[in-house]
């Protein structure tokens, strides 16, 4: 990576891919998430590797969502900590919100390196290592969660989840947002509001719209939230996606 | 993987991730090779996992030109090595074209891995480790491959390859066969035959070609060849994407 020059025109791409292959050899990583990542890469490059204007939107009524609801948790795996550690604790602050680890391999070491690298960061608590709750219609190993963290939030952002969990978590009634490049995924086409961006762009976005809506009337945010249209949305980006590829001339 | 059950939707993908991560443990496959596959599982998402008809044509008009050449060369990195040593042993036998390893992050012990799965699978000559030549345009590690093999090479079919080694082998007069999932990459913008096919479905349909074009006349092979028009593929193949995105109802 210290070979690449700034003015590489891949050089964020780089930047990132050198930052996810980091932290696979430090341990926080799993081996299929550099796999999840490659598929992040390959999506956010048909996006244009920009926030599309309909996901400024999705973020600003995630924003909402987080700031009306009473028990907001972030849900982070090893992937968001390779990546967004410091911006998902400014995000927590800035709410305020609990941060619990959830990893789809669990493990309790990588949940340790995790929590430490977040604490680095500035998070007075993280959560996720009590292990004293389970997530119905989930098998044992991806249910685990903590009674004061996931299991008892009325509203929870997963970035980068899998699709079973997202299901899971909606089946029980949680408000669940969504962060996946993939318009396609299960995560995505179950989540209450899906925000189809990098996270990279997507958890600062709606840090800045978090403290944008903080003073904004509770009415203001409920009718935010209410009027969004998560289907349509996903629509919007498919259409966004399609016209990109036919206007390209090869 | 042993607790997926072949009814599962996702079942050949899966089992596909689960060759690569092995073979990355095993040393095959390099970190940022994983992150590859996951961009390439994104593409094939799109293309529907599937073979599309302007796909088997280039796969048609490749064997061709494998035929007819008079040293074709096969180039095999880790990825390439890890999903599909046998089915590359057999497309060389049947041609017949020389094997070769050449590895983005080049490592000699790698290579020797590489080399013996090949050599497991039945192929006698493997070629890349003598390192005696070098393609110009290159920094120094990304050039070096074997005099008797791509060096004197007319035809180079590489799957999965990067985009400044493809263009590379093209400025020194190689026809440069590609085969890489993302109809936007500079390898598949540059080559003179692009296949944008997964290599699992890809490599056993050229070697199938290979074998009915066997007994065709030179003259017939030439004009499959000559009337190629990769440009107009690569934009059939983003039309065809797009129109699948465009078609979808979330």
């Amino acid at each position: 990576m210290t070979t690449i020059p700034k003015s590489h025109p891949r050089y964020e791409s780089l930047r990132i891919r050198d930052l996810i292959t980091k932290a696979a050899k430090q341990g926080l990583v799993h081996d299929t998430g550099l796999i999840a990542h490659g598929r992040g890469e390959a999506y956010d490059y048909l996006l244009g590797e920009q926030t599309s204007s309909f996901s400024l939107e999705a973020e600003k009524t995630a924003a909402a969502a987080l700031l009306i609801d009473k028990n907001p948790v972030l849900s982070i795996n090893g992937n968001v900590a390779a990546l967004s550690s410091k911006e998902m604790v400014r995000l927590g602050q800035s709410i305020p919100a609990k941060l619990e680890i959830n990893l789809f391999h669990p493990s309790k070491k990588r949940k340790q390196l995790i929590s430490q690298r977040l604490q680095n960061q500035g998070a007075k608590k993280v959560y996720g290592l009590k292990e004293d709750a389970c997530i119905p219609g989930l098998d044992q190993d991806r249910a685990i969660c903590d009674t004061e963290g996931i299991f008892t939030s009325d509203v929870v952002l997963v970035p980068l989840e899998d699709g079973d969990r997202c299901q899971a978590l909606t089946a029980i009634g949680k408000r669940v947002i969504v962060i996946d490049l993939n318009p396609l995924s299960r995560s995505a086409q179950t989540a209450s509001i899906t925000i189809v961006d990098n996270v990279i762009r997507a958890i600062p976005s709606i840090t800045k719209f978090v403290n944008e809506l903080k003073s904004v009337k509770k009415e203001t945010l409920n009718n935010i939230v209410k009027s969004w249209d998560n289907k349509k949305y996903l629509h919007d980006i498919l259409v966004f996606i399609s016209k990109r590829l036919n206007s390209i001339e090869p």
